[in-house]
């Protein structure tokens, strides 16, 4: 499968906008999941098959698989993903970043032990730091430019010089390298929060077509109209809008799952209705 | 076991400021190792308890071990150093970076799971990205600063304004960000790579006597005198000296660990001349 392919056919034939985030927190899993030695499996699994035909993809984060030493049921529930559900993107958010020779132990991971079709990488070490990833021409490299916490302003609200005069913020910069110079081969997209749609605005018109992640709807609070309205590609495509934790934990019981169909169609539609 | 204390009686009880850092990679073990479940674990026992007496500090860079599906192993090695070379830190090399929620994620990973005394921490996304880990009082929080690669001064060696006019390089704001406010609980250290000494120097002044991990000497090409010179603190410490390659590789069949012992030896001593 090659992502960028796979994502535009998602965007269209599923008429959806949305990423559903799988960041699986034991803590609120439903009493009857509990103590379940696959609970993080069978949890994220319930929320896949209840969801897959509202997305554009899917967005496991790593961290909650590796805090609860389940690398293994991330490495089933990716598989199932690619069974069940085939063309349906899975971005592994991982947000890896590391000197060449060690970011190609990263892709390793992503690509060869998950078969993760996609992965979010930090863009501060540079260029050469991420070219191990872009070497997998069908695979996508999505890299963090503005994130949608905080303190993001910390760094990347940052004003640097800009070549040829003037100044740009930091995450502008990034948004820059990345559209002219690493973006190559065609599989590079971007993260912006969707806390700072100024900012997703900027983005998009400093990089064409090329696809966004935005995080921060719901819990984060960011708006799905001002998101929509600022990131949106000329066709009205464009964005992976992500949603982890208002759709996960929709419901609190044994229909848990049935909740989360409800909200991720909900929130599918609400994107939608801006488009 | 408080990071900062152990790795201070580490640099004087061993007379040492190197880090052996443990990046196993099965394709340059010995052949006796190859094909062995448990090679990733006996190769790095090996090298751990032939060097542990020459060193300040392990560094376990988590790449090797994810890309090997050998999560197992890293935590069976990080026991083995607690319980056969007490007060050895472990900096577990991670590079995370994530919004709050998930980076709490990622120190149970680091602190609780692998129960590692350190973590290298991406700066890119601000404070409250980094705050999970400062919470952990007794733990070092270790921020990229100025890394080694070529790409390093893609982003880190851009120009930014100075509150109060001027400008500074972004990796010199991330220094003082660290040393003026991320490290309120004296948890903190930075990376600034041996391949570019002048940087060393200033990340020193900027910093007092912060602890700096240096990697880069060695296969990377960075030079221990202008390292040692350039970031030594003003008791003669204050440096984690990184070398992985050289020394893991030092020798390539059954004597390899002995092979090892000598290659940190020589350098050891090749730092401590110039201390």
């Amino acid at each position: 499968m090659h992502f960028m392919s796979a994502l535009r056919a998602a965007w269209q034939q599923r008429d959806s906008l949305l990423c559903v985030g799988l960041d699986p927190d034991p803590a609120r899993f439903p009493a009857h999941l509990q103590g379940r030695p696959d609970a993080v499996f069978e949890f994220c699994k319930a929320i896949v098959d209840a969801t897959a035909d509202l997305v554009c993809c899917f967005k496991p984060q790593i961290a909650y698989f590796a805090a609860q030493r389940a690398e293994d049921q991330l490495e089933a529930l990716i598989a199932h993903i690619h069974v069940r559900h085939p063309g349906t993107p899975v971005v592994l958010d991982a947000k890896r970043g590391d000197i060449g020779s060690t970011a190609g132990q990263y892709a390793v991971e992503a690509f060869e032990r998950y078969r993760a079709d996609a992965i979010t990488v930090n863009p501060y070490m540079g260029r050469d730091s991420v070219e191990p990833y872009l070497a997998y021409a069908d695979k996508g490299v999505i890299l963090l430019c503005r994130t949608s916490n905080p303190g993001g302003s910390d760094l990347q609200f940052l004003e640097v010089g800009r070549p040829g005069g003037g100044v740009e913020k930091l995450y502008e910069r990034v948004a820059r390298l990345v559209a002219e110079d690493w973006n190559a081969s065609g599989n590079c997209a971007l993260v912006v929060g969707a806390t700072f749609p100024d900012e997703i605005a900027r983005v998009r018109a400093l990089t064409g077509e090329m696809p966004l992640l935005v995080p921060g709807i719901g819990a984060q609070g960011g708006d799905i109209a001002a998101t929509v309205a600022a990131g949106r590609s000329a066709d009205g495509t464009g964005l992976m809008i992500n949603s982890s934790r208002a759709i996960l934990y929709a419901g609190a019981d044994e229909d848990f799952a049935a909740a989360a169909r409800r909200a991720a169609l909900d929130t599918r539609d609400a994107i939608n209705a801006y488009r």
